[in-house]
């Protein structure tokens, strides 16, 4: 889970962490992801939650994802070869991650999905997608509205010295949070 | 869960999702925390894993941190009050948390506490504890030993403008990892 | 210059080293600097260049800006009363800086007041000012346009330990510079 | 001055930029800076400074700084061939720079050379060298003893969306202040 190297495509742990921790997902949650990409973050989830559903609907991802679930012995990962901006049909749901482009569309459905107190969190690169988001969490009357961007830096501890890396990730995404 | 000012002296959850995120625990984790102090790192883990056990000596957060856990609701949460210096008594455990003054003296025990591939994290206020923890680590043969910090900004996204909040929080604790 | 404390209404030393840092403004340099304020941008640069002339059409600032200049001895800062928006009689300047609301606006007159190799530098708080600056900047084909941000922590050296600071500024301005 | 990407072996502009900005370092000031290296720090003050004394005992880099002094066309920087661990026999300084191994066994004689008010500054990589310059900067009674470290991230403004650049340095130098 460690690779902070990955580069900015995956999501990476540490934004991961920010979601777990500031949406409370634990053992007994039920989550639905979109897009699934190649996986990580909906096996990553599941390895907290009860169940998680994840949408893609791009088959090459769908396919890679598929296999990387498999490897990961994971039997509560379920993929949906489906379209999330047409709506998704689970309801009750405790969490809503979208790491996925034009994921402020999806807001209104995510509505309808989640429980009372659930939480959306969208994976955000760019300042123009965080206001976007903003704005429809807002129209679509979610509370608690708030981003945070995450910046981590491994020390290195050694013999000659303690010190940070001298280079590595200076961002991924931003993450925007909202409550039903 | 969102609370980032909170102060340096609980574990926040910026710090709760690192050690989330690198280590991997998940719903069917067994984890030893200790010390308690007022809970929050128990009760927050005892939400994602399958059972806590968190050691306090001291009368007075045992008592604090017995409430909390009750108000949590959580019945996977259990306190002892024991001095974990003198060693503890689970095996096979996933997961070491520890957040506590002259935490490197616990490093032997967690090693027989956790079973192969477990992690041991420590919350690290200060740079030589940092490097007592990690040469304590090495003493007792842990793999994959690395040290992080994290950084969170809120980004106010607001009519008038978007940027991250002018003052808070720059520093609470180092994270230093170990693998067994 | 020391006070990092002193909020985000006054440019603060880390800006105003990322200015002299990124220009190289230096002891040949002319100055035009807008708007004034209380002065602190207008007299540290006066500290450096040659000469600096500030433009400050509010008469209070003004006012308070010329005490500040006097009592800091600094004979080579000039105020004046001048509404900056209709233009600057400066020529072959070295360096503009915009510290006000609406410095996109000012960016054309920067244009014709600079020398070739000069630098234009906004101070920013905002994104969606940036994005103006920047729009400006390309449209009065000024190159080498690039935008920073700068985090300074201060660092606790203590005989109980090293560590960053706990609270203190996570954000003030993002700075904007264009040479012509 | 821009390039971000230099590496950490040599001083940064955002460093040079803390060191100007918190010690106030301008056009009438005499400055004395060691180890020269390539010569960039020397010739940054240079042209801010009125004059800048740089010491270098290691001959390939004396020639190599200054081949660079004299590309620059200053003429307020001089180079001296000697060894700065014996002491330097300037006075009424009013800014010693430190960039080299083993910097804590010159500030006994940067004291020295200081006039009352003076600063000295250390580049400093690591947290032991902090510890050991500051430990040093006490036992020579400086005051306003403090220690800053400087990140910085370019933010990217285009078209499809404004963001902090992905990777980038995080960490080149603690810089360490102390006042005559």
């Amino acid at each position: 889970m460690r690779n902070l190297k990955r580069g900015p495509q995956v999501v990476l742990p540490k934004d991961l962490g920010m979601a777990v921790a500031f949406t409370g997902v634990g053992r007994r949650s039920t989550v639905v992801d979109a897009g699934t990409g190649s996986g990580f973050l909906a096996i990553a989830l599941g390895n907290i939650a009860k169940s998680v559903i994840t949408y893609e609907r791009r088959e090459e991802f769908a396919k890679l994802a598929e296999r990387n679930v498999k490897a990961s012995g994971l039997r509560n990962v379920k993929l949906k070869r489906k379209d999330i901006f047409k709506g998704m049909s689970e309801r009750d749901v405790d969490l809503v991650t979208l790491d996925m482009a034009d994921s402020e569309k999806v807001v209104k459905h995510a509505k309808k999905a989640l429980k009372e107190g659930g939480y959306v969190v969208g994976f955000l690169p760019n300042m123009e997608q965080v206001k976007e988001f903003v704005r429809e969490l807002e129209r679509n009357k979610f509370s608690e509205v708030f981003t945070l961007e995450c910046i981590t830096r491994e020390i290195l501890v050694r013999e000659q010295g303690v010190r940070p890396e001298n280079t590595g990730l200076l961002h991924t995404v931003y993450l925007t949070f909202g409550r039903k």
